[in-house]
């Protein structure tokens, strides 16, 4: 999606991956195969370019920072990425920042861990984990004390969430920035995953305004520049904390391609290219649903879900083009424009709800 | 800009173009250098695709006609292409539907036509003309009879123009088709080139109903799967009169990226890929500006209109990254987003106007 919005600018693209099957390998004449996590890859792979960003946070910090001290303008910044890898880190900058998180403990290992234990129940949440929400598990009582992940983890207390949001702000090299509205992310409770986002999330506007004034707090303290996601939670007691970080596009700016009058992709583009920020203004409301790889025997229902939304008015598909459809993988989403009562009925009609 | 479509519904895309500088060369893993006039280099260029499209007349329909025989689906369909790429053959084809279109004769070379003189003031046009307007001229009075082109070619009477409009038609495998609204080219009459393109065209709902009957009319005539833009007149006795014809995407159908539900450029792809037509409903007026290459000494003038679009909100900017950057050739485009008024006090600010 980044290099859709670079192509709308005339930018070239060279694009390095571990998987020459990657989405992005297909659309750039400039496609090198590597392992982004290795210094000396991205050392060589950005040689010759005029500015380098990321796609994934599984990037070696390391790398940025060599370039940076080069010359090389990168987004995010290297400091910025060390601290995000690491979910300890990023909560002792919180706490450091008094930024308004959920309490927490950091521990070097199980063994640390068990020598030092929190009142139960708590989240343990692996601090350099995966992508997709992996290397995050919920102990509830002694016995599944058993099962704590070995090495560095944050541990969180279990808070009373009425909502999860999260707002993108995105900063220019002069300190300039723009915010876009907040989105709300609604799960399904059962299956412990994204039903759709919406945008703007239904808050209030006075929430809403303090949510966009802890973003852009959080992204000054960081002070990056570039694109930051700031994930929060709204408690039952009506409290914003924040959870994560992330400094590059994010699933919850997808619906800035059709839902804003400059997506998160271009305004990434524009720090990159030193160019004015676009606004970030909300142009429709929007509803966006993940697609994610079907479950065995779910995937006429998957096809017939897919095939519904390109028959649907206001609906975008994005369809990655991913070679390896597994289970639970991400292979696209949905956009929904539109007010906000038809958005969800739209939802409904397309889930067949 | 089909790309860009292709890259949200996954599709690879391989391109022919004799310019290895040409923009889509950089946003492909495909690229095949080569003349697409040549029917060898198309048929061997097209093996191993599930379909072929174009983005230029100058492509051998022969060679569309020969895959198609083979099974390849292509869009348009070699015939068409063979009518469209000749004027003359253009206004038969008009004439034996009885699609109102301006008088016209034509020529088989200099010498037929200055044996078979029509009364001046006329237009000629070279039958096979190229990109952008050139082999077009006004013949006003004998001193420029010298001047006429040689070559097979149309002549059309000076038609009292009130309007310039287009209107874009989709068309599917099954009949099924949607249309664009009418869009209305307004053009600088001393410079004799296009100022902006305004969607909706400010005709009136009879008219604009109207051009679009006619242009639905056209397509069916002409029996066309995928698009067709259709240029009009309007003229100042109120007539519709049919001008040419393009089976690509086109100029006329830039502004429908921000501007409808479903882009001209993805309603191709869903031709191609045998998927249901997007609806082509205008989501918010636009007015469209193209960036043609400035003339010596206007460079500076140029950098500052392209910065200033970029400070505007809801303006996109659309920069095709040519390498060639010569007086007067296409160069992008800026479409601006807003109700009618607001459309035309940003564009004079714009421009300084």
């Amino acid at each position: 999606m980044t290099i859709a919005a670079a192509m709308r600018l005339g930018v070239r693209c060279r694009v390095l991956d571990k998987d020459p099957n990657a989405p992005a390998a297909l659309y750039t004449s400039a496609f090198k195969e590597g392992d982004a996590r290795d210094f000396e890859t991205v050392v060589t792979f950005a040689n010759g370019c005029d500015a380098l960003t990321i796609d994934s946070e599984h990037v070696s910090a390391e790398a940025l920072s060599a370039l940076e001290a080069k010359g090389l303008f990168t987004v995010p910044q290297g400091n910025i990425l060390t601290i995000i890898q690491n979910k300890c880190r990023q909560k002792e900058f919180f706490e450091k920042q008094q930024i308004p998180t959920a309490p927490f403990k950091t521990y070097k290992n199980k063994e640390d861990l068990l020598s030092h234990l929190w009142d139960l129940p708590f989240i343990q949440k692996k601090a350099t984990a995966g992508y997709d929400g992996s290397g995050v598990q919920l102990i509830q009582c002694e016995e599944d004390l058993k099962e704590v992940f070995d090495g560095e983890s944050l541990v969180e207390k279990k808070i009373s969430i009425a909502k999860e949001i999260a707002v993108i702000v995105v900063t220019d090299r002069r300190g300039n920035f723009v915010h876009y509205d907040p989105v709300e992310m609604v799960f399904d409770a059962k299956k412990n995953i994204l039903r759709y986002q919406l945008c703007p999330a239904d808050i209030g506007a006075k929430l809403a305004k303090e949510a966009q004034r802890l973003a852009v707090h959080v992204a000054k303290k960081l002070g990056v520049v570039g694109l930051l996601a700031v994930e929060m939670f709204l408690t039952t007691d009506g409290e914003l904390l924040v959870n994560e970080l992330a400094p590059r596009p994010h699933n919850s700016g997808h619906h800035t391609i059709e839902g804003a009058a400059t997506s998160q992709y271009e305004n990434l583009l524009r720090v990159l290219l030193d160019l004015p920020l676009g606004n970030a203004a909300t142009t429709t409301p929007t509803l966006m649903l993940n697609l994610l790889g079907p479950q065995l025997g779910h995937e006429k229902e998957f096809e017939n879900l897919i095939a519904k939304s390109l028959a649907i008015p206001h609906a975008s598909l994005h369809w990655y083009g991913k070679k390896d459809m597994r289970p639970f993988r991400k292979l696209g989403h949905i956009t929904l424009c539109g007010d906000k009562a038809s958005l969800l009925s739209t939802y409904n009609n397309l889930l067949g709800l």
